[in-house]
């Protein structure tokens, strides 16, 4: 499975696709009486940014101005200048301070300008009458504070709903990005498994997984990853740490790599030695409900309904108080991004969309996790990486 | 220099230390009229989190209360309890649904109290008049809203300004995690120096860092490392790219670990072959700007006559324009934290205040960067881990 970097397919998004995201969001900027959107991005929260300039900001926060027509720009912190014309793929570039990194350095000597100043700029006109904003639940308050009374008069609505949609159904390109990091996942999976050994920490066994995703060609890692194990793995949100390695223990592995901006994620359980006998039936239900879920997603199937199923499912098997969350939630850009497979989801599955199926069960010493990507196809779903779910007792 | 996680001196901080800083919290609450603190921090940006509970949030947001006296309490998100239990050092821990992840799942089936039940749970009141808030600008505009809303009439003030000025001086078991924490970034380098050569993409040689770094002790990464070469090394803030290494170009690396928490970061410019000589200069005024910064940074002496003196010295040696930023900035929980030394900067350096000195000048094709960390003694500025400067040739 050893890889070079120049096996790679493809590793990012072609510019002219960009330019055709930036004109679909202008054909939604007519329909909604919108002059312009403002789309907010960070280094941990980069999404909207990247879809739209591909660029990923780092210390400093990103913004893209779109206009109803004419050219976007793409508006960065004081201190990325070279860096983001390095990486974006939008030409015009502007700097505001507010941008600056959560430290609030003052940059007396670098000119900087507002974000009015661009909007006018993108604009060609004096004032926007009506600004959407995408990204309002990641803005920080005081940067909106800022560019809210920056703008005046402006009105500020929430537009977050345009980004969303666009980036729920997945183009080819897209889904071949995914592709490549579902299988980056899966070797780092293969390398950590090759590499643990009882006495190593929880950092060092991820760490493996992390190393080989990266020297074979991710672009960084999908998520921050982890290993736990023992009784941490009653943890649905998770860091590895100190703790080492023990033999007939229940080990966890969340493993995902990024390219082009696309993460992956695939967990798996298992042991060195024995399964502890508590876990097998856990580790059964998990793998079952697992399989399950993808049986259900087909396109027209309404998302509640799979999601209570699956509810049904583990619950009919006693493992009802075991659930921590819904059984899948879409991925792309952000390894948990919009739509959420729940009890109140009322969407429905479209060919093209891509989701995790997540199942975490949750007992009172461990927890258990199967995780792999799908994509929704024409008549039902298939895995963007078909990686062993055998259960793994080295 | 290989190191086994055992010779860690020190991971962590005593939970005595964080009590104490309860206290010493609850003491300006009282100068300040202040009922309570409500602190915000999320997987990016956790200091202040992490300085009060040691718990590092991911995915979901996380906050902390601190009420005028009693006892303080850990706010997450629905999916983080048995992972808060895990590493907080504060015992209560209650959940808000709004605190949850950026794609906000509704999680139908988790009950979650609001923030307005968990001030009154801390103050044992039914209302605080007036509540501190600490990551105004962090926290997202539509959280702050939703917090705003469900506190009703109690006022909220920025408070920013005591966490601050806490964490600006160090006390001796953060500058023990520090010295580790450079201690592993020299590692890192080394690591990395050794496996470099051409043909390596960015991403494959700063790779080689990280997993020495995180096989040898670190709990993570100090910030969003990067190798860049040639052109790339204009960028101030970068990520490594799939640009290839090659010979005779200038390759930067900047290189930092994570232990306890903290943060540290050694940069180093070198070549394979010969170093372009363009660069020869450039790199000679970057490390003689360097050792020059460490030698006025004294206590008593005025922030922005340090910047000032290093501006002037820059500029007599004709690369004025080669500046980017001041010379040092704060570091600790976060690589890159106030005060930042620039000639705005009215403030006196001060025993156990702890830097990055950070040197880059940016030319109009290639960049360079020194950057190590120093502590403020009782009479100068020593470095948290002397590495060699000595300025590589591979």
């Amino acid at each position: 499975m050893r890889r070079d970097v120049s096996d790679l397919q493809v590793r990012e998004i072609l510019k002219s696709e960009f330019d055709e995201r930036i004109k679909r969001i202008q054909i939604q900027l007519v329909a909604k009486g919108l002059d312009a959107l403002l789309v907010y991005g960070d280094e941990k929260e980069p999404q909207n940014v990247r879809y739209l300039a591909d660029f990923w900001p780092a210390f400093e926060k990103a913004g893209v101005v779109v206009p109803i027509e004419g050219e976007p720009i793409l508006i960065i912190g004081p201190e990325s200048e070279d860096f983001a014309r390095g990486w974006s793929k939008i030409d015009k570039i502007r700097k505001v301070l507010d941008f600056r990194e959560s430290a609030e350095p003052e940059y007396p000597e670098i000119p900087a300008c507002t974000v009015r100043e661009i909007l006018e700029e993108a604009l060609g006109a004096p004032r926007a009458e009506k600004l959407g904003l995408v990204g309002y639940n990641l803005i920080p308050v005081s940067l909106y504070e800022k560019v809210r009374k920056d703008i005046g008069k402006t009105e500020i609505v929430r537009a977050d709903d345009i980004l969303i949609n666009m980036r729920m159904i997945k183009s080819e390109s897209e889904i071949k990005l995914l592709q490549e990091s579902y299988k980056l996942a899966a070797l780092g999976i293969e390398k950590a498994l090759e590499r643990i050994k009882p006495g190593m920490t929880e950092i060092q066994v991820i760490a493996e997984a992390e190393y080989a995703m990266k020297t074979n060609g991710a672009e960084d890692l999908g998520y921050n990853l982890w290993c736990v194990t023992g009784s941490n793995t009653t943890h649905a949100i998770a860091r590895p740490s100190y703790r080492t390695v023990r033999e007939d223990e229940i080990i966890q592995l969340d493993v995902g790599a990024k390219v082009g901006g696309y993460s992956s994620s695939i967990s798996r359980p298992l042991a060195i030695g024995k399964i502890p006998s508590h876990a097998k039936s856990l580790i059964k239900v998990a793998l079952e409900t697992e399989q399950e879920t993808i049986s259900l997603v087909k396109p027209g199937v309404v998302a509640k309904d799979v999601a209570n199923k699956i509810r049904e499912s583990i619950t009919s098997k006693g493992y009802g108080k075991y659930i921590v969350y819904g059984p899948c939630h879409g991925t792309g850009l952000v390894e948990c991004e919009p739509p959420w497979v729940e009890t109140t989801s009322n969407w429905e599955f479209t060919e093209n969309m891509v989701f995790c199926v997540d199942i975490f069960l949750k007992g009172p010493d461990i927890g258990v996790r199967f995780e792999d990507g799908i994509r929704v196809t024409r008549h039902g779903a298939e895995k963007l990486f078909d990686y062993s779910a055998q259960v793994l007792c080295l």
